[in-house]
């Protein structure tokens, strides 16, 4: 694995579910924008997931609270 | 795949749908400017995004909120 | 595509627009300033648009409420 | 061992079990996210983990307090 | 187009029309300082421009609201 | 020894034994995480402990207070 | 033309011209610090200008209002 | 002595010996934790000490107020 | 011209001539430190200066207002 | 000497003695920890000194006052 | 002249003479420590003097308000 | 004369003598901690001193304001 110099410092996103089945999806950097993963989630559970060199976006579905450098979000609010 | 080394630094917004159907367009960096990727995001649906090597813009349709290094944003308000 | 190694961390403007047609124009970096493309924003429509290796200068038309880092602004307000 | 100049630098989260059984699961960087650990905690055990040249994303089941850069969060809490 | 590594870092400035008619005029980095381009705003229009590898130094005609790192500005005011 | 060159600047954590035999438990960097060392606290001792290049999660089991750059955590709280 | 890589990144000042015929003067940088060049503003006018490879001083005459780093001054204030 | 470019940047910790025979004790930075050092302080005496090239943790037995950069602490405070 | 790297980036100070005849005094870098350039303001006028690869001191002489990182100074102030 | 760029730049702690005789000890930097320096200060003296290649921990004997980046101390406080 | 790149980055401190006679004396860097230049001020005058690759240490003599990053001073006060 | 990339950069301290025949005293860098310069201060006379590529610790003797990065100290105070 050729890693580059910084990539560990890459930033996160914090993700409590909030119901069970919230989907945490990885989409690739590059070229192509495609799914290249989907996390699931379960009801209470808590995922941090880094920007990567193969994750420049991520797409977060159900009902959940997220944290962020630039506030926090709460998918499928009411 | 070859990445520059500050890739994973780049800086990213968060988006919000606030009903179905919200598009998030990609545009290509460099001489031409053309979408390259779209994500539909259904209500409640969350989105986080950076500028890559290949995305230096993008573009929200639909109603959503949107947060950025500047502020926050709301698409499609009344 | 050679691209140098700063270029994802170039800073960028958020616009949200406020009517139909609002125009986005992006106008060359480099010795000629000419417009290089315009992003055409519907009502409701918000674009995050960077600096880049083409684009140093950006113009907006038509009424839209613009985050910057040094403050917003709106275009043809009243 | 060939180690990166950065890789001691790498952000870290901080997890308290408030639980029995709490799993603490690193998940793999690079192409493929599988699970790559699961470090269990029981009640009143604190595990400090940093992303590493391995992990890039780390998934905490079980109730816990979670400190991040961006905030505290409860996983399983009511 | 041979591009510096740290041109896309230029700082820039935001300029809001508050007439039709307002020159933006960039002025050439180097030896010489000349005109090299003038942008016209009508009134309403922003414009937002970097310092460049080619613009040193910018001059704003006719009455705009101006915003930067050290303040806002009102040319032609009463 | 070959040391890189920012290892000495790695984040520590510090702990309080809040009562007798208090583990600080290593957790090796890399492909494997293992326990690497065990370091036994008795009441009242402290220790502050870095990230390194060996060294890339600690686990703290039994009562202690424990100071991080994300706020305070007491192990074995009631 | 040679252009070192910090360039774009010097310091700017910004000045309000409050009545025709205001001078910015642009001084040397090197063994000789001479007039190189003279901006005049009529009033209303606003101009930004960096620091340069070619200027490390100016000089501003006639009523003004200038924003630097370090606050702001009045020329030919009564 | 070959020593690292960053060594004397490293972060330290200050110790001030509240009881006779206070110990502070450097363990190894490497693939083994080990003392390597061990100095006693007498009441009243104060300690200040850098993570090393050779000392990633240290361990403070006996009563003392401790210095550090997330906060202050009390070894074997009642 | 043969300029370093960072010489752009000097930092500078702000003078606002209170009275005619203000001599900013621009002195030698290097071993001998000898006057090399006197500048003369007006009332009124003000000039911005920057630290050079020539220039490591100034002295400004009759009554004017200075700006600078650590405050600011009335010359010849009674 | 050989000193290595960023030596000068080592942090520091200022200590003036409330009584005659307070000692000031370096200890190696290094895998041997020895006292390689001991500076005596009478009542009243002050001393700054910096973490250097040879010194990466200092001991203060005798009555106190001590400024550090993270607080105050008093050696021999009653 | 032969310049290292940070030079024109020193520090520097802000004198203003409170009576004729103020002395400014260089000392230099180096093995000796030596006077290099002496600069006189007269009442209300100020000088800004940069540390250089010559000077690293100033004396101030006579009737003198200094601005310093760490605060200003009276010289001669009462 | 070698000088490394960056001394000019080195931090300093303020000292204002409060009586006659304050000693300042150089200490030097390296194995050994001599005693390399000794400057005299009479009262109110003020000196600024760097950490230098051969002064990595002051001494000063006699009653003195200091201001440092720390805070300010008075030597001899009663």
């Amino acid at each position: 694995m050729d890693i580059c110099d910084k990539v560990v410092l890459g930033d996160y996103i914090c993700i409590l579910a909030l119901e069970d089945g919230v989907d945490i999806i990885g989409m690739t950097r590059g070229r192509d924008t495609k799914f290249h993963h989907t996390e699931k989630l379960d009801k209470g559970e808590v995922m941090v997931a880094q920007f990567t060199e193969n994750t420049s976006a991520m797409k977060i579905r159900g009902k959940a609270k997220i944290l962020t450098r630039y506030g926090e979000l709460y998918s499928d609010q009411e």
